[in-house]
């Protein structure tokens, strides 16, 4: 199963993508950050961060794509950023019919560290260790896009599974 | 000029398209709601918005769009879907190099009723009567879209104006 990670935002925008199976190792495929300056209006800015989604999307060609769960409640200043890049992943990827899930950044910490409220070093540490590689990830701020690619990985199997049963079921929630 | 006016929502995303040019008279060439469940995942809702979107853009072709500028602080329930939303407006209109405008609801309400905070009724009126229509405009919350278009259609010229000359010196904004 190969997993697309966006952790999304306007400035830098974290993209990591990894190939697994829950109990299999872990390999990591491409990481990096789509970048857009503050200096553009907003349209060139969702333009450039759907360009490079969409590249990413044709070169790696992943069977499901991961976008960090965004809350309101955080970082007031910088959530309709976050919400706008996360809906150009969403979007990007739905309408190539890959099936999208939201995973918080706890869910995330908590499937590479054990820990929900790990800090950044700690994620990052088990994320180089998980994917086997001999330094950390770079750019650094990418690593949490790779957290959330593997937590998908381990968690997505369950998900999609449950989610087929709801479906099956004729009950649609709010997520997948 | 013509012009799509979008209020976003998730749940209801409300569209309008006015002809019209300052000091001439306006045209009201279409309106609707875009709805999406609640019970759909956000990117299935996403996606129905981005399809309601493309296909006015398809059938009306507008010279510019007018997205209702989205402040974090109000309404943190909905505000994340309204982020949202727009962003689906915003892209699908700078992917075909449309001009993309963000105006507060303060400058729309301004625009058609000379009150930053007149109430919906004052609004629904005033677009009512600068359309020239027999009745309000249906579905009834469609009407901060068409104010939003309006109110674009008077602004648009002269911010335009002001972009071309920020541009021609090398300086651009935040914003257009």
């Amino acid at each position: 199963m190969r997993v697309l990670g966006v952790d999304p935002g306007l400035t830098r925008c974290g993209v990591g993508v990894v190939d697994g199976a829950p109990g299999k190792p872990l390999h990591l495929v491409h990481v990096e950050v789509i970048r857009t300056s503050p200096d553009a209006d907003i349209a060139e800015r969702l333009l450039g961060i759907e360009r490079g989604i969409e590249a990413l999307l044709d070169e790696h060609a992943p069977d499901a794509v991961a976008v960090e769960r965004v809350f309101a409640q955080h970082n007031v200043s910088t959530v309709m950023g976050t919400a706008q890049a996360g809906a150009i992943a969403i979007v990007a990827a739905a309408r190539r019919g890959l099936p999208v899930a939201l995973h918080t950044p706890s869910e995330a910490k908590a499937a590479v560290t054990g820990n929900g409220s790990a800090g950044k070093a700690q994620v990052t540490m088990m994320v180089t260790r998980l994917l086997r590689l001999p330094a950390a990830p770079r750019p650094a701020d990418a690593a949490d896009a790779l957290a959330l690619a593997i937590c998908h990985v381990w968690r997505g199997g369950a998900q999609a599974r449950l989610e087929a049963a709801r479906r099956a079921a004729g009950w649609t929630g709010g997520r997948r």
